[in-house]
């Protein structure tokens, strides 16, 4: 297991969630397409297996705390894909840009605080190659009343 | 006429629609923009000629079925602009990324269904070169009152 | 001062607003990040120092003369952004995208007005090589209650 992954995991112990088996292969879209040295990942949500682990609206029913849970789950199954993708997470070598969606109430103006939680996912598992471009924007709603989902471009 | 020329005609003959002529020129942003071999597609909303065919809110005024003829509209005209820049659909070697944004009422979840009706017109007309990522959100307006908006990243 | 910094002194002048010194280095997210001839620029918000000069929603409590105030103000801090990382606003020779996320009450539907002030910005600083893509879409909420929030990735 590279330094990459035993960081990976460690976040995962702490989540209490595991990241496996989560490639959906054939349909007409899929996780992540590359294209010479960049990798594109299609917008997450905090899905393990077929349960959304945080649903609803920040600001709302859903408290930041738990946004950023949320933002964490997508983080992390951003990065399973890619490492399954890749072959190892070692193949990534910047990441290059993040957007996340959250959930708004009309009144929650913390997307950012929420967005922290994914980019500290990236920095502490990827470290200076974690460090990327970043939107944070508040939405009205999300598939399946999911409360994040983001997405992510990196160089490979 | 090319396979994809043909695929795309029947797709917009079933729709009762044409795609032909859309291209503005001029003006301080454009439809498309190429760099190397990767050429962006701004934003599409279901318009034709000076019309929005699809407008108003899924899950409040619009249904499912309205919103996803509204997506296969905008992918319609999101190839059509691509046909007409790149001389040919079969310039399109893989469709990279899509983002589809929905107008959407606060509790209506179907975002994802709403864009298979995209991807599926990708695919479609593409085959393997139209599986691209994707990332859907719910939005609470779009241009014009647009049900859908999409953009697309392209490999040529 | 090249023909470009004259033409950015010029609106910055115009507005009444100064661009100088706005990189915040360090963190796990950054402002910029260059891959080969791709450099992207993080999300904008029309935020002077620790001031976000335009705030709340359009179509409620913000006019569209305010929001597309907001829109120039995101557009000269990505510039000053690329300035600073580049070294010169001469290094940019395409923008290629943009999208565009305004704080919009539901029936506000000129989020595509809102934009062409940004778009005007590009436009006036890099004449033709500002000719970009774009996406414009209403959103619940923004960081910080912004009006308007704009990313952007420009080939240099």
């Amino acid at each position: 297991m590279t330094t990459r992954q035993s960081k990976f995991q460690a976040i995962a112990d702490e989540l209490g969630y595991s990241f496996g088996g989560e490639i959906k292969i054939g349909g007409n879209y899929t996780s992540i397409v590359r294209h010479g040295d960049t990798a594109y990942v299609s917008g997450q949500i905090p899905r393990l297996g077929s349960t959304v682990v945080v649903t609803g609206c920040a600001g709302d029913d859903v408290t930041l705390a738990d946004a950023q849970l949320a933002a964490k789950v997508c983080a992390m199954r951003a990065l399973a894909l890619l490492a399954q993708n890749l072959g190892s997470l070692d193949a990534i070598t910047q990441a290059l840009r993040m957007t996340v969606y959250v959930q708004s109430s009309k009144d929650f103006t913390q997307q950012s605080e929420v967005s922290d939680a994914a980019s500290g996912v990236l920095y502490a598992v990827l470290g200076e190659a974690g460090v990327h471009t970043r939107t944070s924007v508040g939405v009205v709603q999300l598939p399946k009343n999911a409360t994040v989902e983001l997405d992510l471009i990196v160089k490979i």
